[in-house]
C-alpha cells in the first residue's frame, strides 16, 4: 500500500516535516510494510521555503539584511534542488514577526531587506524566483525592495527618499537606470492568495494597514501616498495599479512586482504543489494523509489540506485530514476530496498540552484512521 | 448497510441511550439510508437497569426504601419486557452515592433497602432477578437484605440485631423460618466482576472497606465480624464463604447470595449482552459502534466496549470505539475485536466543555469514522 503524507505545519507545535514523520510512525504501527512518501506542504505562508527546499532536496542560505525597522536581521532564502530556483519568504526579511507589537508602524517599516535577499540570490546565480509575500510588516508599495535593487526614487529636489510608507508622498521621479538588469532576465512567481487592489477602501492600507499597526489617520495617509506612488508608476510605465487585483498584497509589494518584474502571481498552495511535484508523487497512491493545526471554514480558501485534497481528487485517491482543532463550516471540504477530518486531541487538554504532545497525538490518530480504513477491506476478506 | 450502535454511557455527560442517538445522527449524516440498531449497553455498573429496560422495552418501577444510613430513599428497579425478570442496581437502594462523603461508615450502613426492593419485585410477580451489585456503601455481609426478606438474625439473648457492619459481631442464631419462601422459587443472576473472597487480606473489608469510609481500625473490626458471620453461616448451611471467590463482592452481599439464594454469578457485561440480545441484533450487521467516557488499559477487564467487541468478533464484524478520553495500554483491545479507537474531543477543551458538548461531538466523530470506513469501498468502486 502506497500512502502519501502531505501535511502543513501545526503552527507553534510541529513543522510540516515533523508532522510527516509522526504520521508515518502511526501508519507503520499498523502497516510496517507500507510505502510511505513524505511531502511536507505549505500554502504560501510560513513554512513555504522549508517545504520546497525539503521536497526538492535543496538548501537554505542565510543572509544578513535590513529589517523592517531598518535594523540588521538574519534572514534566509532557499535554493531548490535545481540550483536555479530561489524561494524567498518575504516575512524572513520584512515580516511582522520581526517587529515588536508596540513598534508596529507602517509609516516606518520597509521592504528593503526583501530586495537585498533577491539581490543576493541573483548573485548566487538564481534566475527563477518564488516569492511568498505573506506576513509582511510593511505598507511601502515595494519601494524599499526596489531601492535595494538599484532603482532610484527621488523627490522633487532630486534627493533619494528614505524608508517607509511615510516617504512615498515625496516621490517625484523614478530613475530605473541602476535597476538590476538581471531582474529582466529572471522569472518571478509571486505566491499570494490576496486579491485586493493597490488603493481604495479594499486596498492594502485600509484592509491590512491596521494589523500592521496603522491608526485610522495613518491608514488615510498611507492610502493617499500609495495612490500618489501608483500615479507616478502609471506615468512612468503605463501600468495602472490602482484597481488591479493582487496589487495590494503585502502592503503593495504585489503592485511593485506587477509593474517592474517579469512573472506572474499564483495561489500559494498551487505553487507549492507544483514545485513539490505532489501530483507525481500521488501516482499509484492508495491513500493520502494531510493536516494542519486548525481545520475550519477557512480551510476551503486555499489552505494546505484543501490544495492537497484537490490534487488527490484528480487521481481518485481518498484524503484523510488531521487537525489540532476542527472548527465549523467544514462540510464544503467533502466535495473537494477530503473524505474525513479527525482531531488529534484524545482527551480534554489545554492547548499547551496538546501542542507539546502533537507528535505523539498525530501518530496515534493516523494509526486509528488507518485501522478504520482497513476495517473495510479486512471485513470483505474475512 | 446495517450498523449496530452499542455504547455505554459517557459518565457525567450522556446516558447510553443518548450516546446511541447521537452516534446514529452522525451516521445518518453520511448514510441516511443506513439501517441503525440502537442498543444501549452497560457493564453491570451504573446504567445496567436502564440498558436492560430499554433493550427489552420494559419499565421502571419506583419504590421508597430504607437507605444505607437508614433514611428513606426513592429507589427504583426495572421489569424487563418479559414481565418476569427484575433488574436491580443495588446502588439505587444501598449505594455509596446516597451517603455524603463525611458520613461514610460501613459500621453503620445497611443493605436493608436492597432487600426491600427484592421483596417488592417478588410482590410484583417477578421470579427472575438480575442484581447489579456495584457501587454499594455497605459492608454488612448482606445481613440487612436478609432481614428485609424475613430472615431473623438474633443475638445470644434472642434479640434481633440492628443495622450495619457493627452488629454482625453479635449474631448468634440464624432463624430462616420467616425467610421469604418465594426466594427459593426464584432465580438470581448476580452481576459482578469482583472475585474477592469474603474475608482476609483480599476480602471485602480490607479491599473495599476504605473506599466506603472505613479507617484501618474499622477494617480490622469489619473483617473480624464478617468472619464471625461466615462461621455462623457455615454452621447453619454447611457453605463456607470465607475464601470463596466473589463472596466478598459488595461488602459481602455476594456471599449472602451464594449462601441463601438460588442462582449464579456472572460478569456484568456478559449478563447485559445476553439480556439485550446483542448477538441476535448483530446478525447481518456490517459495522458496530461502541464507546464509553474513558477507554484505557482497564477497558479490557470487562468494560462495555470490550464486551461488545468480543460479541461482534464472533460474527467477524468490525467495531469502532468512541471515547471522551483515550488512555494508554489499549493495544490489547485490537486483539479483542476493536478495530480502532477515537476520541470525540475535536479541539483543546476542558473536561466541562467536552461533557457539555458530548452529543454533538459523538455525532461528529461517528460521522468522520464512517466516512473513513467508506473511503475504502468507494475508492474500490471509483
Amino acid at each position: 500500500m502506497k500512502i502519501v503524507i502531505a501535511p502543513d505545519s501545526f503552527k507553534g507545535s510541529v513543522s510540516a516535516w515533523e508532522a510527516c514523520v509522526a504520521i508515518e510512525r502511526g501508519i507503520k504501527t499498523v502497516l510496517p510494510e507500507a510505502n510511505t512518501v513524505l511531502v511536507p506542504v505549505a500554502d504560501g505562508g510560513e513554512g513555504t521555503m522549508d517545504s520546497l527546499v525539503m521536497a526538492t532536496r535543496g538548501r537554505v542560505v542565510e543572509h544578513c539584511v535590513t529589517g523592517p525597522l531598518h535594523q540588521a536581521v538574519q534572514a534566509a532564502y532557499g535554493i531548490l534542488g535545481d540550483q536555479e530556483t530561489c524561494v524567498i519568504e518575504m516575512a524572513s526579511a520584512s515580516g511582522l514577526c520581526l517587529v515588536p507589537p508596540e513598534q508596529r508602524n507602517p509609516l516606518i517599516t520597509t521592504t528593503y531587506g526583501t530586495g537585498e535577499l533577491i539581490k543576493k540570490a541573483l548573485d548566487d546565480g538564481c534566475r527563477r524566483f518564488i516569492l511568498a509575500i505573506g506576513g509582511s510588516a510593511t505598507n511601502d508599495g515595494g519601494c524599499g525592495m526596489l531601492q535595494a535593487l538599484g532603482m532610484k526614487l527621488l523627490d522633487d529636489r532630486g534627493e533619494a527618499i528614505g524608508f517607509g510608507g511615510e516617504e512615498l508622498g515625496r516621490i517625484a521621479v523614478i530613475d530605473t537606470e541602476g535597476f538590476d538588469p538581471r531582474i529582466a532576465q529572471s522569472e518571478f512567481l509571486i505566491a499570494t492568495d490576496v486579491q485586493n487592489p493597490f488603493v481604495g477602501p479594499q486596498g492594502a492600507s485600509h484592509v491590512f494597514g491596521p494589523q500592521k499597526g496603522a491608526t485610522p489617520e495613518m491608514v488615510d495617509k498611507l492610502d493617499r501616498y500609495l495612490t500618489h506612488w501608483a500615479d507616478i508608476i502609471e506615468a512612468k510605465t503605463g501600468i495602472r495599479l490602482h484597481e488591479r487585483p493582487g496589487a495590494g498584497a503585502a502592503g503593495g509589494i504585489g503592485g511593485a512586482f506587477q509593474a517592474f518584474f517579469p512573472g506572474e502571481t499564483k495561489r500559494g498552495i498551487d505553487i507549492v504543489i507544483e514545485h513539490t511535484r505532489l501530483e507525481e508523487k500521488l501516482e499509484g497512491a492508495d491513500l493520502v494523509f494531510t493536516g494542519e493545526g486548525q481545520i475550519d471554514f477557512q480551510t476551503a480558501s486555499g489552505k494546505t489540506p484543501m490544495g492537497v485534497a484537490q490534487a488527490a481528487q484528480k487521481h481518485g485517491i481518498p484524503v484523510f485530514a488531521l487537525a489540532g482543532s476542527v472548527g465549523s463550516g467544514i462540510d464544503v471540504l467533502y466535495q473537494q476530496g477530503i473524505y474525513s477530518i479527525h482531531s488529534i486531541i484524545n482527551a480534554p487538554v489545554t492547548l499547551q498540552e496538546a501542542m507539546e504532545r502533537a507528535s505523539e497525538l498525530l501518530a496515534f490518530t493516523a494509526e486509528q484512521v488507518l485501522r478504520t480504513y482497513l476495517a473495510s477491506s479486512s471485513y470483505q476478506r474475512g
